[in-house]
């Protein structure tokens, strides 16, 4: 529904709010009086039952219980319990999900998994598959992780605009790729790649793939089966709403993941940890990706955040989150070309195919990108800049209103028409933006 | 001073109780009632801060100043902020430790650089180092890493005897070691390794040492920098209260730090984390051990466990809680030969020389070691069982009395003496002990 259709006042959005079966959903976070938080995508608001769970296990579990609660608080099923209930959301069936690390730890367990299983499948006749192939503007984690594992392997890191991919797994061409490595959204442009269609076109050319759902899960529907990919790495303190620095998500198709160590082989890992025998064997399924002890606090906050999103379940779930999500970021692009109009900014994420787009809209400027965006935080209205020239703004259907898109446009045409970003203070740079 | 030097009833363990200079610092702890808790070589005691700060950090600094908080809250700084502390335990300087991952993470980190450097640093006319020497009875997830990497690498893992290393290392022998890697205190008979002695050895043979200080850090004095040691790596939540799964320490000698990549190589240890340019660049310094984002509720919470043991400097620092420890671990011996010397104990921790005995008592017994254990822990005395015949006790000297150690050996005479341990309850095995 695109603006046109819309009364373009305030009050529209707020009798959109009124009618949105999504609303109550709202009520589960802590909503900091005086911020229009548009940074879900960075660090999601913080689930009201966060503060008495992580309490209590501060308290009891850890206070009172101390390594009893290792057992009696279930802490050593923790990982695997909040994987599953993140398997939910991602299409992924019980046990096949855990919760740990961080998505650089995870990813390098994966990408190592993958080129292991590349380099032993290798057909002695045919040209060694050394070629890890993502995208140039895929998250630098992600790039650097490659980076590593390609000089470790031997191998290589090719970097290709999205649109080049499909041609380069093609026929002859795709012969050397191990893996196709993707974030599923693009942190910076929040454009969708088509998960299923590129894993299709992986697998056509004897590749494997691995996507990073740092900005899908819990923002838009995700189905691992259904699009036939290979092994899954995300982020928990995103759209998750699992706290700063909240553990991962790591996952493996059954039919890959008791076929190769990770070479993260830590003794949580292990088959049967408490025997304490000196020879490494994996556990089978998705634990022999675990790793060392995980952080029981964040794992618990964790786990908060992960049933903020399951609460839209009886609601509609993903796919009512998706749809207000889309209808969000429409109303927000289709305001700021409306009121922001004259001020220059390009929205770079797709806005014609509705498939394409993520959560999130990123406004492009040539001049003052970073300034606008402390201008806007200043007054409340938190985003993100991105280097180099890029504003960014995350809508989390779970705790947003139309009105509050409303409100954010209209500091937007402020700092703007004002030239309120001009201001030196602004320009001022610090180490998080 | 062994036990013939003290009278032998409880009202003696009083008295030193009450003129220990360290007395005081039990408060800085949440003590459950009823309980007698020797394993805070697993799991420390709560710090009695630690409730409110981690209530600070997610009511107000996740909660109110979300994404903001990376900089105003100094959450970016937090693993070096912490780092700086703990090395103040560990013999090293500012700016060289951080707290990070989980201790086989780090491990992975730091043994993978030191076979780069070992592979880098070859004489091409020597053979090449490929030897991995550890010890047989070293913490599995140190062995199993150690594995994995040797596999990664084409390098072989060694396991030796403790008393054999040094004849390994010597001559023509250890020209083909590349590294040596231990834990500083063998986690199930508390025995302590001569850091600098077996460092000078590695030394001379052209290997480099890794150190796990898992059962030191916090327990007994390390100067890593008198030692000579290269790297090093440790636990936050055994004697450095940090809490369950609290993130580890790394370190690297400042000669060695930029010489090599580690291969976990994810944004937060870039040189320019918010660049988000696409290329690796490690920082400078120690920084270069970081991956991916900190969980930052685990690791608050660590600094509240390393600053109860910071607490201690005024009183003596580190060479006050060692002769506390010794005291407590060398009463515990003696007791038990004393009062359950017909019950088989073996004591397996060194006890005629005090700087081989780290803060633990281990006792050996071929029957019932593991339904022994659970006998006391239900009567309140935590201890644990380390496959496949160890009773591990654990002595935390900033939180125990002299009369808890009484105590506890007045329980385990009693388990013994009537049989308790016998009953069919205590046989029953559980996931963790």
């Amino acid at each position: 529904m695109s603006l046109a259709d819309q009364a373009l006042n305030r009050a529209a959005c707020d009798t959109r709010d009124a009618a949105d079966p999504l609303a109550s959903l709202r009520n589960q976070f802590v909503h900091p009086s005086g911020l229009i938080y548009l940074d879900g995508n960075s660090l999601g608001l913080q689930p009201r039952a966060a503060a008495a769970r992580v309490a209590q296990v501060v308290q009891q579990e850890w206070g009172q219980g101390l390594i009893r609660s290792w057992n009696t608080a279930g802490w050593m099923d923790l990982p695997r319990r909040v994987g599953d209930k993140i398997g939910r959301l991602i299409g992924a069936a019980p046990g096949e999900v855990v919760a740990a690390d961080s998505t650089s730890v995870n990813l390098f367990k994966v990408l190592s998994a993958v080129l292991t299983l590349a380099a032993e499948g290798a057909d002695s006749n045919a040209p060694p598959r050394r070629v890890i192939l993502s995208e140039r503007g895929n998250f630098p984690t992600d790039l650097y992780i490659a980076e590593s594992l390609a000089r470790q392997h031997g191998g290589m890191l090719e970097l290709l605009e999205a649109d080049e991919i499909p041609a380069r797994l093609a026929g002859e061409r795709g012969r050397d790729v191990a893996v196709l490595t993707l974030t599923h959204v693009d942190f910076r442009s929040g454009r969708v790649h088509g998960m299923a269609e590129l894993t299709r076109l992986a697998h056509a050319a004897g590749a494997l793939t691995v996507w990073d759902l740092a900005h899908s899960a819990g923002a838009l529907p995700v189905d691992l089966h259904a699009a036939k990919a290979d092994f899954a790495v995300g982020c928990g303190y995103k759209y998750l709403n699992g706290g700063p620095g909240a553990p991962a998500v790591v996952w493996a198709h059954p039919r890959h993941v008791n076929r190769a160590w990770q070479p993260l082989a830590g003794w949580i890992g292990h088959a049967a940890p408490f025997e304490f025998t000196p020879g490494y064997r994996p556990a089978e399924g998705i634990e022999r990706y675990l790793c060392g002890t995980p952080p029981i606090l964040s794992l618990a906050a964790l786990e908060c955040g992960v049933d903020t999103v399951l609460a839209a379940q009886p609601l509609g779930g993903m796919a009512a989150l998706r749809a207000k999500s889309l209808a969000l970021t429409r109303l927000f692009a289709d305001l700021v070309t409306q009121r922001c109009g004259a001020h220059g900014f390009e929205v770079i994420t797709p806005m014609d195919d509705d498939v394409r787009r993520g959560s999130q809209i990123a406004l492009r400027r040539a001049e003052g990108a970073y300034a606008i965006v402390q201008a806007l935080i200043e007054r409340g209205v938190i985003g993100d800049f991105r280097a180099p020239d890029v504003l960014r703004f995350g809508f989390t259907p779970l705790t947003l209103r139309f009105v509050d898109v409303w409100d954010a446009v209209e500091h937007l045409r402020e700092v703007m028409d004002k030239s309120l970003w001009r201001d030196p203070r602004f320009h001022q740079t610090r180490k998080v933006t």
